[in-house]
């Protein structure tokens, strides 16, 4: 049986019982989310609202942890064939590490403060 | 009453209960264990056990994820500090970014793998 999470109103599946297709298909959301999170990070003030967003989507559907540290890491490679290409510096990709703090940090305290029942699925 | 938590078969304390000096003590060890983590995270093959003591010690005591961030910001103030003064770049302060992501990572899967029963205490 499916199970859904409880936070948000929304019937959030589950990454654990999603099919493959499905996860891939969920995964690559999250990194055009994730990509916006970081092109707008040191210029929006909105960003704050995406990055709720963000991981109130990972929270909910109980996304292992290293899946967000890969789409970092993707992203921050595409980025950095972008700058080479374009003959740029790659020094601001170490800024982006702050991205990641922050939103692991908030994920963390998510995880802490509000612990699902469904933990054990893994 | 006074709760503790029932990992690795440690009575801990959590940090929410602490006296206002207990907590300092607290802050302080484990502000001292973070440092030997982060002078030896690009050298000792041993640092993983340093990290997953720390995690352990900052998972069973329940303490809030901004004090973790609060410990890594005043530390690299402090070696901020240490390297101007001995007129060295701090350009290697970014690459410790990288340790704090991984105490997060590591944490956040603790939590969300193994979530506690006081998680509500805040």
């Amino acid at each position: 049986m499916e199970r859904f999470s409880y936070q948000n109103g929304q019937n959030q599946t589950l990454f654990q019982q999603m099919s493959v297709d499905k996860q891939n298909k969920f995964l690559q959301s999250l990194k055009q989310d994730y990509r916006q999170i970081i092109l707008s990070y040191f210029t929006s003030p909105n960003v704050k609202f995406e990055i709720d967003e963000f991981t109130d989507k990972v929270f909910s559907s109980n996304i292992p942890v290293p899946q967000v540290i890969q789409i970092h890491l993707e992203l921050i490679e595409d980025f950095s064939k972008q700058l080479k290409l374009e003959g740029r510096s790659e020094e601001i990709l170490l800024d982006y590490r702050l991205t990641l703090i922050e939103i692991l940090a908030h994920l963390c305290e998510m995880y802490r403060c509000h612990p699902s029942n469904y933990a054990a699925i893994g």
